[in-house]
């Protein structure tokens, strides 16, 4: 297998838009591919993350169309689709024709518009990636089962709930802050422990300033063989490791603390990199919930099991600490267009590892990660980027 | 790059179904693994190709979902959709990974419910396969497109319409003739020419009869190393060559009587296997309208451009002639349930390449090619396999 770098990236700023998927993605690709000093016909894929282009615009075959939007209409192009995971793993897909040698440059992203949708039909709508004959007739929606999960967190390692809500209020107010410092970002308030606690309460335990907003955008990066990026690009990130794995329905998984998708799929990653939780400097993971950046970090073993919490408190997931935890400032802040969120962590992962990310800069990160999670913990990618050739 | 195997193949009987997505595809699936002498925990990643299940059903995340219900939720899923390209498409993706060395063993396939919409319905939801900005607005559908490249086809090669109106039809009974002898067809009776012509308008030239049905169900495949197959199964089919191309929106495209999508494809494919038209037996080609199996066996270089027609009324796209052209029926009488049809379409090649046909045996089938059109003639993808180590 050959090595594979990220040579450009380019993202939308995420937000309310009025373009198509189509519109958004080749926007995000245009500044992937001017950046990876590349012309769109060197590309010869595409691989597209999208979830809702069908039920929501009325357009499927998104691949094809976004391929001949940039100038590039006969290349093979295929979408994926592993719903908040979507682009995590159109990346990953692409990265095996590359590192395979079929290919030496591909297009690599996703697109979603959600906020057109309004928030009650958004919530309704991405029930759809619960499963659809069993859960999602009884009710489940994505802050049920991430307020579900705050409640198990608390009670299963006897922590007092009122802490725990303190906790998470401090992983908002974090990525609040990152997201202030990021033009790309979708909120660019800071806020405080205050605001979230006195916030409306939406699944019990977690109220408005635990959830992440419904955004619009695009992101995309351009892939190539290491020995092609060489001749492209000063300044190289290389995919280290990927993982990827699922777990069928919520019924199914025993213990949603524990998200087992995502313990396999990071596992896949390490060994693949030859690296461990310790060796990562930076991640981008998926905090769509604040709950759920505390049991990712856990899960993806920065952190013991129960102390992930405890950790956000001690302000070791901030940007100088321990590991930068979701230095542009995450779903909550950023933005969780959902077939895009794989490729904007992509994004802001190897800008920081460049050293571009200005005041927002992680010093010296060497080694980044990447995470989504796809519906009821059901499908998680991860991607381990580092610098250098 | 290593030789990768088809090892086992299923499908459901394509017609109408009350079932799942993912019921159907479980159904398949647990065909091709009984067949492929490995158990369910021996898959190592699944591909499903689906285009309306969150449409039509309110499901996403299928993938993920597919794999629990078959008893192997912990392994990477992933879904694409590439129009009624899908399946063909989900196969290839599968082939890489297996083809670059990273599984031994995977899962990969296709489902789709689209009776339950109704033709009317159904067209109209098909028809977001069109580009959704510019084309769907005007009333693009697939019959129509499909019509206009007939009264192209016509003009083009000088071809009276009554003339090609009746090749037409001799698609349709010859495909009606073998889905008669298939007992996973969707359609078992045979037609004549005369009820072809007699059949109700749908979009001029085309009537009824050239047009296929909406149909449920799924097909899957086992694909896995040659190493690994030859401990399996002893009668191998090999995956010589692919191809995959895309073509954007239709207004992009110069002439749709040569659909430059499929002849980049079939162009790739070709030149994989290092093999030519002449060498193919067998041919599972997109008849999803009459005409569109005279255009296909064009592009993919069967017979000259402007001949297809009078091909047909020589019966050389018969069994036991110059190359059998959907000996099982294609999706004119087996059915098109479109994110299934390219592993159906698998299904029916392996089958015949092993020899294991029946009535509709194609003697001494050595090599199959299979080829799917996904949209406005902007996504196809071709398969090449065959016989032997």
């Amino acid at each position: 297998m050959r090595e594979v770098a990220v040579v450009g990236v380019g993202m939308t700023k995420f937000g309310v838009s009025e373009k198509t998927n189509i519109e958004m993605f080749s926007e995000a690709a245009m500044d992937a591919i001017a950046e990876s000093d590349i012309k769109p016909r060197d590309i010869q894929a595409l691989f597209l993350g999208n979830v809702f282009g069908g039920f929501e615009e009325g357009q499927v075959g998104l691949a094809a169309f976004a391929a001949a939007d940039i100038g590039v209409p006969h290349i093979p192009t295929t979408r994926v689709e592993g719903i908040c995971a979507s682009a995590g793993v159109a990346i990953r897909d692409a990265f095996i024709w590359v590192a395979s040698g079929f290919y030496d440059i591909v297009l690599a992203g996703g697109t979603e518009r959600t906020s057109v949708m309004g928030t009650s039909f958004a919530t309704r709508t991405f029930a759809m990636g619960s499963e659809s004959r069993y859960e999602f007739p009884v009710g489940i929606t994505f802050p049920g089962v991430f307020g579900m999960m705050a409640h198990l967190y608390a009670s299963k390692y006897g922590i007092p709930l009122r802490e725990l809500k303190e906790q998470m209020a401090l992983v908002a107010v974090k990525n609040h802050h990152y997201g202030a410092l990021n033009p790309k970002a979708h909120l660019h308030r800071e806020i405080t422990v205050e605001d979230v606690l006195k916030s409306m309460m939406v699944a019990d335990p977690l109220q408005l300033y635990d959830c992440c907003p419904f955004s619009d955008g695009a992101a995309v990066v351009v892939l190539a063989a290491a020995d092609k990026a060489k001749k492209l690009i000063d300044k190289p990130v290389l995919i280290a490791g990927v993982g990827q794995c699922s777990a069928g329905p919520l019924h199914n998984q025993k213990d949603i603390t524990r998200i087992r998708a995502r313990e396999e799929s990071a596992k896949q990653a390490y060994a693949m990199a030859g690296l461990e939780p310790k060796d990562i400097d930076i991640c981008e993971l998926h905090d769509c919930f604040t709950i759920a950046e505390i049991v990712a970090t856990e899960c993806l073993g920065f952190f013991p099991f129960g102390e992930g919490g405890k950790a956000v408190e001690r302000g070791e997931t901030r940007i100088g600490s321990k590991i930068a935890i979701n230095p542009s400032g995450g779903l909550k802040a950023k933005g969780h267009p959902i077939g895009a969120t794989g490729a904007a962590q992509v994004y802001e992962v190897a800008r920081q590892l460049r050293g571009d990310c200005g005041e927002r800069q992680v010093e010296g990160a060497e080694i980044g990660m990447t995470d989504t999670l796809g519906g009821d913990l059901c499908t998680v990618c991860n991607l381990i980027l580092r610098r250098g050739w």
